[in-house]
């Protein structure tokens, strides 16, 4: 994919405000995490040819890919502004499902196929446009604006935004308010603006029998007995009723497994997995504790269990409501004529390591199709949403003059 | 394994009333089912020569290797006393954890050692050896003795004492009384007689769910729930109390496999095996029919779940304690000094099938090592089993003539 000349040196044959051209050239840029592919590198071209310092830090860890990402900045003034979003996208998966070339960006029907479409460099592309576009009829805008973009946000998540703050932080830079481009719309443009996203713990919870023939029982001891109680306990008391702006935390667990064939044997050990997206009544350690006691409590001295939970940065987050968050909504309203809801639903997203820097919000096209077989996204919605970060710079930075 | 010379044409280098002698013939004919392996045939010149009528009956099912099985009987008269077993084995597993050959039935320190000692060819030599004794000293008693000899006890167990019941049944020949010679006694011959059998009833539930992702768990249907509030409802109240004979039945969940590897996924469907070993409270189809009304007003209109049940014939039988009972276990008092248990645990046996035409009790030597690696027997057991069916023969035919 690296073999591509336009990826080392990219020559733009198309207008970088065009959200449409723009998200085209990134899809057909193939960046499967960890692999840039050239999207970054035409990033980099279209900003600097804009006045932007362009920084092109790469990150790595023991045990997982380096990764590239990309720091851009125009302007040296306070306040910041901050579009943040990824290039690297999910495997193409089944190939010859495909329909249209993953890596085409074909347009048929005012529709625009590809990896990436929609998660995210339809949004990524629209919100470039919408800068270069702002910037370009107000050179002399207070503030600044700047872009925070990572190659690995559908990967290992530790080569990415994480340490792309920690790099910016290290430099200096500070962060006012943040929008990140991720596709929050279920259906249409005007649905969904995220202020929020549950946090996300894994446990594993393992029972211990005694294996024996089904005819002696009293020789025996049934962890699958243990594990249905243990379950059965996490599960009669929800965890808390929900927040104003978060819906209730939620266990599920996602598999359970003993393995054994033999149906006149005990088998001696019992396995489950589940996972809790939590609001922000918790933190992951609180809420460990919590599934500790209760599992305690309903073990008594009768189930042999152990309990361990995944290391987790999963954890909730909420922006609260109020002039930023306002502004956004307004901007969507505008121009989509409907206003959108505020909501804190769904997986985790890069927001929530933002969020230890400055506030911030998620909106972006409609993520219908996101990591499926034909990801697209409507021409019509790129436009739209070039538009509403146009309103939202514009207004944003009306204010900071204002102030 | 038939290439043994000593299996088609069999030449007694031992006495046939010596038990110990006997046994070690027959493990030295391995005859791991459905292989007969010459231990049916030995078993036919030993019982021939006494004067016995032999049959040797061939069963066949679609499916299923054909079984060879032994019919014989002395005597022509009322009352017929019946002496069940069987000469297949189960396999010798890992043959290089043996620390003596399989076959070789080598005694050691008074133990005799090899696949079939306790599980129950000790057993089935034990009594022919009685058999005889009593037979040569007392041509002229009363009544009949019949072997009632399968080599498909430990397959499938379908062209064995069931057939061989009924062909028996079929050529006009009726049964009064029977001793099975499984191991019934858990460390000492005084341990236990065993006068019933509990049922075994396997069945197979499935709970269907709906897929999803955990961060949209209203879009989904987890069926683990569903899972564990249908196994808990199974196990919240007792099938029964037991009754005077037998223990409670008991049903145990054998395995429960989801096997969803992805954390951040609700899986479509789990699946549960269970396992109800079951008093005469019960039929399988009175059991099955309990199962379902529970499984039933446990998921009320929210849980979308299948049961199974396997075909099974092992029903629960009792041999009510009374005079055949209490002179098999005056017999095993007299000879071991103490009383044993009248039991009904444990797994099934071929009793299950004999009990539609006669009274049967089980009792034979010590089975500790049954179905495992260094199976063995000890000598002096055999002995005992021997002296006890030889009283127990004697006290049969004795009361006979009373009557
Ligand atoms: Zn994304
Ligand atoms: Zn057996």
């Amino acid at each position: 994919m690296t073999n591509d000349p336009a990826a080392s040196a990219p020559t733009l044959a198309f207008d970088p405000t065009d959200p449409v051209a723009l998200t085209q050239a990134l899809v057909r840029r193939a960046s499967v995490t960890p692999q840039e592919g050239g999207a970054l590198a035409l990033l980099d071209s279209v900003l600097a040819a804009e006045g932007y310092e362009v920084h092109r830090p790469v990150f790595s860890e023991p045990g997982t890919p380096d990764v590239e990402n990309l720091y851009a900045r125009i302007g040296s003034e306070a306040p910041v502004f901050v579009i943040a979003g990824h290039t690297d996208v999910v495997p193409v998966g089944d190939e010859a499902a495909w329909t249209r070339a993953p890596f085409g960006g074909t347009i048929e029907d005012g529709v625009l196929y590809g990896r990436g479409a929609c998660d995210m460099k339809g949004g990524v592309a629209a919100m470039v446009a919408a800068a270069i576009r702002y910037r370009r009829a107000n050179p002399d805008a207070p503030g600044s604006i700047a872009f925070l973009i990572t190659g690995d946000e559908e990967g290992p998540a530790v080569n990415g935004t994480v340490k792309l703050l920690a790099w910016a932080h290290e430099r200096g830079e500070r962060f006012d308010h943040c929008i990140l481009g991720e596709p929050t719309n279920p259906a249409a443009m005007s649905d969904m603006v995220k202020i929020g996203r549950r946090g996300s713990l894994t446990g594993k919870l393992t029972v211990q029998g005694t294996q024996g023939h089904v005819g002696y029982p009293h020789l025996a001891d049934n962890p699958i007995r243990g594990m249905v109680r243990l379950l059965a306990a996490l599960d009669a008391t929800p965890l808390d009723t929900g927040t104003d702006h978060f819906d209730p935390s939620n266990l599920e667990v996602t598999t359970l497994d003993v393995g054994n064939a033999a149906t006149n044997v005990i088998p001696a050990q019992a396995k489950a997995v589940f996972n809790i997206r939590f609001n922000d009544v918790w933190t992951p350690e609180t809420l460990a504790a919590e599934i500790e006691r209760r599992l305690r409590e309903a073990a008594g001295n009768t189930v042999r269990y152990e309990v361990g939970f995944q290391p987790t940065n999963a954890v909730a987050f909420l922006t609260e409501p109020g002039p930023f968050v306002n502004m956004v909504a307004d901007a969507v309203a505008a121009e989509t004529g409907k206003r959108p809801a505020l909501s804190t639903t769904g997986g985790t997203s890069d927001a929530r390591f933002i969020k230890s820097y400055c506030p911030v919000v998620e909106y972006g096209v409609v993520g219908k199709t996101m990591h499926q077989i034909d990801e697209c996204v409507a021409v019509a919605d790129l436009v739209a949403l070039e538009r509403i970060t146009h309103r939202l710079l514009g207004t944003y930075f009306a204010a900071q003059h204002g102030a």
